[in-house]
């Protein structure tokens, strides 16, 4: 494994520690972590259950975490998340210019990845073994929790 | 003036309403409304200044607002926002498949339009004076602040 494989596995770690917590909650299990030049500016996980939101996916809440950035902070800055993001999460990376986006695994769900293409971001997924079985879970024993999170109809 | 265009003068009403709310705070004056079936479901406003928020844009705000909702109700929805929206508040109404948009005004700021109308969203922008006026004072008079929050280097 390289140097810069075992970055990632690293800091995809913390996002994975967050999807799990969010699964303990009793919620969604996806996290997220933002890093800036080798150093943690948040973590977050999705919170619709636990705080009865729309919004709050594990990348917009990580995001929200790390709280009112400068643009060139953004713009240096990787995204890791547990699951290939939806179009809200990829339209945030989108508006504020992040570049990178490390994806635990696309399995499961995949909406956005061409369009961050597209869009000159580059999208490195990882195909971690934890992040399926998280959304494996999920998906058998959670079902409308996640058709609802993903706006499908239950 | 046709019924249909008194309708979405009206709940555009709403959402300039919240702008000025958010100017007046102290904030950025972009609101929106969310409407289903002739009922307004939420109203919001961009909330960066007044919750120290990253993610808080008028449409996100009216969307977190209004609470977790049915696949079905966004479906038949129609997102009223005084500004275009930015990626995040575009790729939020995509997630949802909210399938109308009504723009106050896209002078300022038009990122995203034509990549919601490839997805298939309606997309009308009325071009209303007030909307207009609400952006040419904050650029004026807040550009530092506009810069972050459509995450541009100040």
């Amino acid at each position: 494994m390289t140097d810069s494989a075992r970055t990632d596995e690293y800091f995809l770690g913390l996002a994975i520690e967050q999807a799990q917590i969010g699964w303990d909650e009793g919620g969604v299990p996806i996290g997220a972590a933002l890093v800036h030049d080798g150093e943690v500016l948040a973590v977050g996980r999705n919170r619709r259950v636990q705080m009865d939101s729309a919004i709050r996916h594990g990348e917009t809440d990580c995001i929200e975490q790390a709280g009112r950035l400068r643009a060139s902070i953004y713009r240096k800055s990787v995204l890791y998340t547990t699951l290939s993001p939806c179009f809200m999460c990829a339209g945030t990376a989108l508006l504020y210019e992040i570049p990178r986006i490390v994806i635990g695994e696309n399995r499961s769900f995949e909406k956005s990845e061409s369009l961050l293409r597209e869009y000159g971001v580059q999208v490195d997924v990882i195909d971690d073994p934890d992040c399926v079985r998280l959304m494996e879970r999920m998906l058998a024993e959670r079902p409308d929790l996640w058709l609802e999170d993903i706006g499908e109809e239950a």
